[in-house]
């Protein structure tokens, strides 16, 4: 993707996550356009306020389902925002090490939450009764294998691994193997139509009134067109206040989506457009 | 809630989470019947194994929306469990520190990545600039707090406080004030028809037909049943292979209910029943 060859690009860091490992796969960037932030939220907002063309976030995961910050900073706090691509990456957990350290010697296992039930089976198999330790990423879990003496392994990517100048001693040890995450690109342009675009939309319906999803649905079935993700996600409000994020096949210059979206508006409390973009190859 | 006073119940612990705090708040319960498990994975097998009658998980939080690993157990590895109440408490987090420290005096915070998500803003209001340290769950967090030297706080329950001798230094320090969770209650035995129940399922849909779920939501409509909640998860086969969470306003003796399900059998794949069980009040 050359368009962002020279675009600086905001992503969710610290260096060495998925979602920078992802990006470097996907987009040539040089390394000085580079801009780790600390939450999605902070992605956002260095774009919105120029510090940044573009920014990278993890949204959707084949293992987890939706990445519910960034559904809900989408929904509730970017302005004029657009999902201008969308990059799909494996997830590979790698064991990372200080070079030279054996499993045998490993003492504590460090990682995000997340990565660390990701691995339950293989932790269990080959590291039983180590202690785990809890990071705020798997960057830095990385980082502080790096930083800290004895014999600790984090669970991380092959690009944290490198940055910090350490080893990784087994790869793939996710319980799922298919483990893919689906990343959006977010900036300020309208993309193009292409002969195989996806749309993002999120409806906000009033309270309490029954039936509202499968209005929403009949609106789409009529008008032939493909959903690829649906999903209620609280307003916030109190349990059982939703509003809906919605994936569809097609662009917002198409006859039928845009006609589709003016009836959404016409029915619910509101509607807000995401953005066209090129649908990524699985 | 009589039933469970000679119960012993597996909960997500450790000692201190808001999982032991929603169940005391709802539940009659001798304190040696309360049973510690480390995963939502662990509670389910106690239950199976007959270690314990009963078991509390999170299913739902307002902020966050469903508890994935709650789900997935539920859907993927649990065999004959159903669930036999269902309970809301709210989700209250509190800055915990060792007796007589002072806020000026905080140098560090540490909670599970989630808690400090939830207070982002009281964080950077009121502490900012000071360390954010990852801790596996909310109760890990006071007992590190309580075990480590050094002006450290945590974000945990007023319960976890209690139980390692420390001080709630400030109350409700959450971002949204209407944050609460939803638990679900799991056994062996089928719970009565009330006046007001629910009934959760999951569906399992063929890959790649189009309009599935406009195909599940009419078999309620065309019933006149009320659902309070539809989630679509990945089934862990890859991006784009869904089942579907569905819980649903009524008893499953209900004829309307028992017809549902029985025509969905025939339409889709698979369907699993999870029970029905009271409403708990909002």
């Amino acid at each position: 993707m050359k368009k962002f060859e020279n675009k600086r690009i905001a992503f969710l860091g610290p260096r060495g996550t998925f979602t920078e490992e992802a990006l470097l796969s996907a987009v040539l960037v040089k390394e000085e356009n580079l801009v780790p932030c600390s939450t999605v939220y902070d992605v956002i907002k260095a774009i919105e306020k120029n510090e940044t063309e573009n920014g990278i976030v993890p949204i959707e995961n084949s293992i987890e389902g939706s990445v519910n910050a960034t559904l809900d900073v989408l929904t509730f706090e970017a302005n004029d925002l657009l999902i201008e691509r969308e990059i799909i990456a494996p997830i590979r957990h790698r064991l990372i090490v200080k070079p030279g350290v054996k499993i045998k010697d490993v003492t504590s296992v460090i990682s995000h939450p997340q990565a660390t039930a990701q691995c339950r089976k293989y932790l269990a198999k080959n590291l039983s009764g180590v202690e785990v330790l809890a990071a705020n990423s798997t960057a830095d879990a990385v980082r502080r294998v790096a930083e800290k003496n004895g014999c600790v392994a984090a669970i991380g990517t092959t690009l944290a691994a490198k940055l910090y100048g350490l080893e990784v001693l087994e790869a793939d040890i996710e319980d799922f193997q298919d483990n893919k995450t689906r990343f959006v690109l977010l900036g300020k342009e309208a993309t193009k139509k292409t002969d195989r675009d996806k749309t993002s939309i999120v409806v906000f319906i009033y309270e309490d009134r029954p039936g509202s999803l499968l209005q929403i649905l009949q609106e789409f079935a009529y008008r032939y067109i493909n959903l690829t993700k649906i999903q209620s996600r609280p307003t916030k409000k109190g349990l059982g206040d939703y509003c809906f994020w919605i994936d569809m096949e097609g662009h917002i210059e198409d006859e039928a989506i845009s006609s589709a979206i003016k009836c959404l508006k016409c029915k619910f409390r509101a509607v807000k457009t995401l953005g066209s973009y090129p649908m990524a190859r699985k």
